[in-house]
């Protein structure tokens, strides 16, 4: 199999835009990227081929739900998740950290881990670095991440600092961990430090010295306004290494994507577009519609005009709307295969800009015409998306 | 288009059952046949491409619930069923008759139709023999059925008498109303009589002598126990014009289908299938499993060894039991495809079977193998269909 490598294939002269190739043992993936979750081996309602003929290049899978069902020992009697769930490309897992994490009163850290009772049956479990580094193992993703601690939002300087220092011990742990099990496996580094800037430095610059072939941003997009995150994003990306492909965990709707790539991101993962899509919320140039409402229900043309999802090719408006509002099983099935695609067609048109030397006019042109949900939501995100590129370009001229 | 049309390719001469081809304008039927239902014009969970590549070759909608919603005339606009849920294979909708029935309370009954209050809306409906073929015409299914009275089980002789006679009329009065549509909608003639032999048999001879270029036997599988219905078919079969085709509204199970096809059915539909499909309940040569069973966790093999359904060809059991404990949406289109594939494929082997001369072979060694749900019910079953087959036999004599 070949080993795990990143190329950059051109980067934006304006923005910190890149696009690039990641080669794994189960295929090529051309960034930017976005990744369908599929939390628990499936991505809720898609089969396989529908992913791979929406454009997925790689899926992400929920360390933290697999292990507890339906176990990665079992998952490693198939060979891993490719055999098991019926996916021959790439896949990341995550380190189950964030889902611990959100856990709450179900959770205790220490030095040592992450203890935690289970939220199906209330069993108890600890989750190390070294043992989600086994469990990474059996799972057999192509990219896997280490064990990290993920704050709250807001949270205190004390509590934020700790929480940082003790992810990069656990990443040294991790490392030395991952020598026991795949070496095909790349270990990426997360990088945390919580809501302030000077932290998410010192961590960028120190996670990303370690001998790491990528690095994810990781414990942002968990409740704070975006312009927070875009700010963060504003600190951390001129301290990453350039050669290593960057991937923003948890993030994003389009909007959202195409600001990351803006900010020097390369991966996103996010189960908004296949969530937003089961509840009637559908993705289109102008912005995300409600196909449930009534202005479809005798729509003879497509979801979206030039759309080239399996759903606009075959199926009317109305009659997606009509499964929409009888809660018809197809509905979710074809909302979803919409979303992903147009996630999916964003991340090639987004790569094609950059490779041609304009993205910042897609971007512009992208941001212009998307409505994210209202006007009044388009005009707020505008103004923090203003205020974090106002940001960057200031770090721009820091940088020069 | 082409007329619609019915031959008999084989008879079998052991028993009653025949293998046929029916012509309609959206494709060829080889009987017997099993019909997939998609009630509110969805196989629920399954695409239509899927529904072809199970060996699907007509499916059957609801006009009750398609008229409340989306409403008749929304999907006259598209042209009819088949543009508007993208499947262009035969389509047979039913009468409404049936669900109005199973409405209770909410309907009342007059010479003139059956006044029914939605279950949706609670807003106030008349159904008439001839309003229900100006819907019919407007959904443009291939086949279609007229309103009929459908009794309760047990009644009373006067009201299956009653009930009988009413729907005759209505078969009359449907039959003048559809001169003013689609001539190439074939309308099938529907059999009454509750679970009385004499009037069952009056009802086949009394439609089966109106030009209705096919028999559907209505009232049938409504709570009775299975020997009563096998019963009433002894009854009803010898009755029926030899040329037309007919079919068993609402039935049913691999089993039903094999006995059913054997006193001389050619056409089946049943959300059966799908449905114990979607609760865990998968078919195999040795009969009904639960896939959600502890047994199936670590099962690499798939569901059936032998099956060439999409599940089978792709997944393995325990894939498909841990979907099916995780409640995955993917679980329910795995289970409902090796389902319908099971039924299609048993509706091939049967008319194989039968176009062989080796029918009675293939029953036994169906009916020996197949246990429906546990060794009881399988006894019951047996001995049930064991008097059926004994009164057929009887009913075999007297014709001598």
């Amino acid at each position: 199999m070949p080993p795990f490598s990143f190329t950059i294939d051109a980067e934006c002269p304006e923005t910190w835009a890149r696009a690039g190739t990641i080669s794994t043992p189960h295929g090529t993936i051309r960034t930017p990227i976005f990744m369908p979750v599929g939390t628990q081996a499936t991505v809720k309602s898609v089969s396989p081929e529908e992913l791979r003929e929406a454009g997925a290049t790689i899926i992400l899978a929920n360390t933290y739900h697999l292990m507890l069902r339906p176990g990665s020992q079992l998952i490693a009697e198939f060979g891993g998740l490719h055999d098991f769930m019926h996916w021959d490309g790439p896949i990341l897992t995550d380190s189950g950290g964030f889902q611990v994490f959100s856990l709450g009163h179900l959770r205790k850290l220490s030095e040592e881990g992450a203890a935690f009772k289970s939220h199906l049956d209330g069993s108890a479990h600890l989750l190390t670095p070294e043992k989600v580094m086994q469990v990474e193992a059996e799972l057999g993703a192509d990219i896997i991440l280490p064990l990290d601690i993920c704050v709250a939002y807001p949270c205190s300087h004390e509590a934020a600092r700790e929480a940082m220092e003790r992810t990069h011990r656990w990443a040294e742990r991790a490392l030395l961990a991952k020598q026991h099990y795949r070496p095909e496996q790349a270990l990426f580094g997360i990088v945390q430090g919580a809501f302030e800037g000077e932290l998410r430095q010192e961590s960028a610059r120190y996670i990303g010295n370690m001998p790491f072939p990528g690095l994810s941003i990781g414990g942002l997009s968990v409740g704070e306004p975006k312009a927070e995150m875009w700010d963060i994003l504003c600190s951390v990306t001129p301290e990453l290494p350039v050669n290593k492909p960057r991937h923003l965990l948890g993030v994003g709707s389009p909007e959202d994507f195409v600001i990351g790539v803006n900010l020097g991101m390369d991966m996103f993962d996010c189960a908004l577009p296949t969530r937003v899509a089961r509840h009637g919320g559908l993705f289109t140039r102008a912005g995300r519609i409600n196909i449930k409402s009534a202005r479809y229900r005798a729509e003879q043309g497509p979801i979206e005009e030039g759309c080239d999802c399996y759903t606009c090719r075959n199926y009317s408006a109305s009659y997606v709307h009509h499964l929409a509002r009888t809660e018809e099983q197809l509905y979710y099935r074809l909302g979803s295969i919409h979303n992903l695609r147009y996630m999916l067609r964003l991340s090639s048109d987004v790569r094609a800009a950059i490779l041609a030397g304009t993205f910042s006019a897609f971007r512009d042109n992208f941001l212009a015409n998307y409505i994210p949900t209202s006007e009044k939501v388009r005009t707020d995100q505008r103004k923090k998306w203003q205020a974090a590129h106002k940001k960057w370009q200031e770090g721009q001229q820091r940088d020069m």
